[in-house]
């Protein structure tokens, strides 16, 4: 590759959705470089009703996006809730973080628990204390982000990799 | 209630989701008149990845809403699939929806089925049929609306129904 393609930036979105605490995490690439741009939680106090968490998981990752301009999404997936009723909830979460990726023209692709711990840790059965250290490292932090961030800079990271394997062996954009 | 208050107008924006077929109507009720102002499906393709089927859901619903200034909108509601994958999937379209409504600051209500077809034809066990002609029959239409958009305009009919109830004994809003 030449030097101009290895110091081509990129930005990516990663997602680590829940209806009370999604995760959220931008991370900018150059070359061997990495940092995060912005990370934290959209948090939804337990009584809110569920479609004031949709709408503040929407327009706060909307926001994000207009503001810093990633240039691809990534998030948790492939993991399916025991029961019906916990997938609902869940998937509506997701729903109203992926139509925030969509309307803003982002691909959104998704990486399962397992990929994301081997990602960052090195092993798929690392728990979050583990991943949240390592986070902090990659991306040099001066504190160890809080669990739901350290997963979505974690998601992030886990699709930087990836976005480096050839197309085909590449997860399929959702 | 006084000649005014009779006379009030209210529009009421119904939702059936699915993700590859959304029945969206929104009825106008003014004193004893009810007619429907617009009223479809969003279509998705089979092949057509989640995530634009989520962009198309959520912006169809935005237009809808900025296009007809409804008041309130209702949505099929208290339906779980049997399997946490359907769930998912069914959950995933309802976020984008809800978050659609929401956005726009839409109070969006939760109606079931049999609620519904009760409202509609007068008992909770009625086919898709005899809803859609009951529909067109109420809202006095020239055709019979295709199935999910006669299911999104009851749906709207029964929040008409329940508005006039009082305000203990109305659905909760989600």
């Amino acid at each position: 590759m030449g030097g101009d393609m290895a110091k081509q930036t990129v930005r990516i979105l990663g997602i680590d959705t829940s209806l009370r605490s999604t995760g959220v995490g931008i991370i900018e690439v150059r070359g061997a470089e990495m940092r995060a741009l912005a990370y934290g939680r959209i948090q939804n106090k337990p009584k809110v009703p569920h479609s004031e968490c949709l709408e503040n998981i929407y327009k706060t990752i909307s926001d994000l996006i207009e503001d810093h301009k990633p240039d691809c999404a990534a998030i948790e997936g492939a993991f399916f809730a025991k029961n019906p009723k916990t997938a609902m909830v869940l998937g509506q979460a997701r729903g109203a973080a992926i139509a925030a990726c969509a309307v803003q023209q982002l691909t959104i692709s998704e990486h399962t628990p397992r990929k994301v711990k081997s990602a960052v840790v090195g092993t798929g059965t690392a728990d979050k204390t583990q991943v949240a250290k390592m986070v902090m490292r990659l991306l040099n932090l001066k504190e160890q982000p809080q669990e739901d961030a350290a997963d979505a800079l974690a998601i992030a990271i886990c699709h930087h990799h990836q976005l480096a394997l050839p197309k085909e062996m590449q997860a399929k954009t959702i």
